[in-house]
Formats: C-alpha cells, structure tokens, sequence
C-alpha cells in the first residue's frame, strides 16, 4: 500500500496567484490534486458539478455539516463554502497529495483539526505588483479592486504568520517548483524512515555481516 | 546581493550511490555545486588539480589544518582528506548551494561548526540491494565488498540518525529530485520571508490601503 499523500493548503490574497500555482504542479505531477470545494450558491452557465464545485442544496450542506462531513466549511455572501472530508481522504489513502486552494479563515479550521496538515500562503513580490495583478484583470471593477486589496492588506497578508510556509510568487514556474519541493522534502526526513535504517541493519544481522 | 546559499552534507554507505546524485542534481540546477575535497595523497593518472581533488603536499595540508583553513577534515589510510573552507565560502556567498559529499565521520565536524548545514543520508532500499549494487563493481575484490559491508553496518547505517533527511535511493532521478526538494524547501519557510509580508503591508500603508 502506498504511503499516506499530505493536506497542503493553500491561501492567499486574490491576484497572487494562487490557483495557477496550484494549478501547474497538478499538471505535472500525478501524485498532486488540486481538491473541489463544495458550496450551497446556484449552479452558474458553463460550470460543472465535480468540476467547478461539489454543488449541494442548501439543506443537504447543512446537514453535511452537522454529520461533520466537512474539513472546513464558511458562509460567504449567505452561501455556504467548503471541503468535504471524504473526497480528500480518499484521494490521501491512494498516496495522492491534496491541495486545498482556500481563504485565510478556512486554513485556520484546518491547522486546529489536522495538525500534519501543511499550510503554504502565496503572496506577489511587492504591493505595486498585487495592485498591478489585480488591474490588468479587466473583469473587475475599480471599487472591486480596491475591495479586494483592502481585504489582502487588512485580513489576508496579515495572517501569512499562521502558515508554515511562503512562496513569493514571482513566476508560476518557479512558484510550482518550490510548491512542490515543499510537498516533497518532509517525505524524506529522518524520524519517518528511521523504520527502513533498522531493517537494512536487522537482514545484514541475519547474513551475519557485522561479523565479516 | 543574492541570499546565501545552503550547505548541504551526503553521506552513506558504498555502492548507496551518492556521488550519481549529486552529480544529477548539479548537473541540472545551476544554482548547485559539489565541493572538490583536498587531499594529500599522490595525485594518480588521469586525474586532474581541482577537478578530481584539490592535491595538497602533506606540509601544505598540515599548515591549513593549523591555519583553520579546513570545515572537515580526517586521515585515512595515511592520508588527509578534507573540506577547504574558501571555496565553499565562495560559492554560497555567491547564491549556490554547495553539496559535500563526505564521510559520515566529517558530517558530525560540520554539524557542530556549521549548524545551519543540512544533513543529508543516502541509503539503497535493501540490504540485499546494497550487497547487489557492490557486488556489480567489478573493479572490487571479495574482500573489499565484505570490508565496505561491514564498515556500511558498523560505521555508517548506524549514523543515520543524526541526519536531517534520509533518501532511499531507488532510482537516480527520484533522488536527485528529493535532494533538490531538501534544499529548496526551507527557503520558503515563513520566518525567512515575514520581512517581504512585512514590506508589503508598509507599502499599502503609505498608499493609504487599509483606509478605502
């Protein structure tokens, strides 16, 4: 059986980056999955259930939550968010590693209930590049930059204390890399795979080598 | 100025295949470079100053060794083998990371002089692997295998405790790339990069950010 894969959570401001570093270390290594979050807000045109997002009914999210189905869960502009235990448990018991791409207040959730959960917060290089991100998605209106920069400047940067980890995003390619160094360097220490020195050291006792 | 670069120790048994990992990774990550020993031994056919080893005349050795010019140093077989301290020194000030491949011996000497350093075992993943990978050396007698065994069971297996990180050597690639996940990570550890959250937040200040 494989090895139990890691809880890598994933947070940061809006424009850092996020999802595409995810995103791009997903797609280049198979024993890394990116987890779909549920929520109870309608379905939109061109979204897909299991795609975009595990979409529940009000009722049945709520009643997920009090079976504790959820890893974490928040009320977002009155609509339930959240990541639902099983997927992401069964996902880790195959050895695959599951990042959840969630906010700042859900990570927090997740540290008190998973302390081997690893906790990785991307941040842009400087403020005048988060604004920068921000304004070249031309999709968002002045008042939703200055919301979301607002929420990166009072809420978000100020909890990057709490995470084990920070990649400073300048490109994608080098963000994933570094995601995944930090995924994959704890498999190697020493107190997990003390257990193997031992059995090397037992089967050369049983050829009788030490007594060469 | 580029941030300083990490000294990393490997050791491990023969035939564990240390020197093809390093070899690996430094040939494809730039920022990463094995340090040439110094010796005192004669220097044989073929091999070159400063590329096989840095050849020292035992006086030369010994003037260092007083002079502290040395990280690690030991005798074997009659010989002084060891890690001159300049060269390292220079190349991690300029940013690369600089692997010595070593004795498990000269490890615990950086260790205690270095605590920054980190620690690196290799192991193959068997004893019968080991036995298998010293036994296809053609160029070693009976004896010698039985003497490289017997010093893996009673020298080396046995030090990996006081490594940071253990890789089991499988297949070259998948340790060469831990390897490089090893060093790479603790640069995003989030103590090292409060600063640049820190600079962030001052920056949105002087924008008047958090006042929208």
């Amino acid at each position: 059986m494989s090895k139990r894969g890691r809880l890598v959570v994933l947070s940061g401001p809006s424009g850092a980056g996020k999802d595409t570093v995810a995103g791009k270390l997903a797609e280049s290594d198979p024993c890394v999955v990116i987890s779909v979050s549920a929520t109870s807000r309608p379905k939109r045109e061109g979204e897909a259930d299991g795609v975009d997002y595990h979409f529940l009914s009000r009722e049945d999210f709520e009643a997920k939550i009090d079976a504790g189905e959820f890893l974490e869960h928040a009320l977002y502009n009155g609509n339930y968010y959240g990541t639902l235990r099983a997927p992401v448990e069964q996902c880790r018991s195959m050895g695959r590693h599951v990042i959840l791409v969630i906010e700042v207040k859900g990570a927090k959730d997740i540290r008190l209930r998973n302390p081997d959960a690893v906790l990785v917060f991307v941040t842009p290089p400087s403020f005048s590049e988060l604004k920068a991100r921000l304004e070249s998605r031309r999709t968002e209106s002045r008042d939703d930059i200055q919301r979301r920069l607002n929420i990166a400047v009072t809420e978000e940067l100020p909890l990057a204390k709490q995470y084990d980890y920070i990649i400073v995003n300048h490109t994608v390619g080098e963000s994933a890399a570094e995601l995944g160094a930090i995924i994959t360097a704890p498999q190697c220490r020493r107190e997990d795979r003390n257990g193997l020195i031992g059995k090397i050291l037992q089967d050369a006792k049983a050829e009788n080598v030490s007594a060469y």
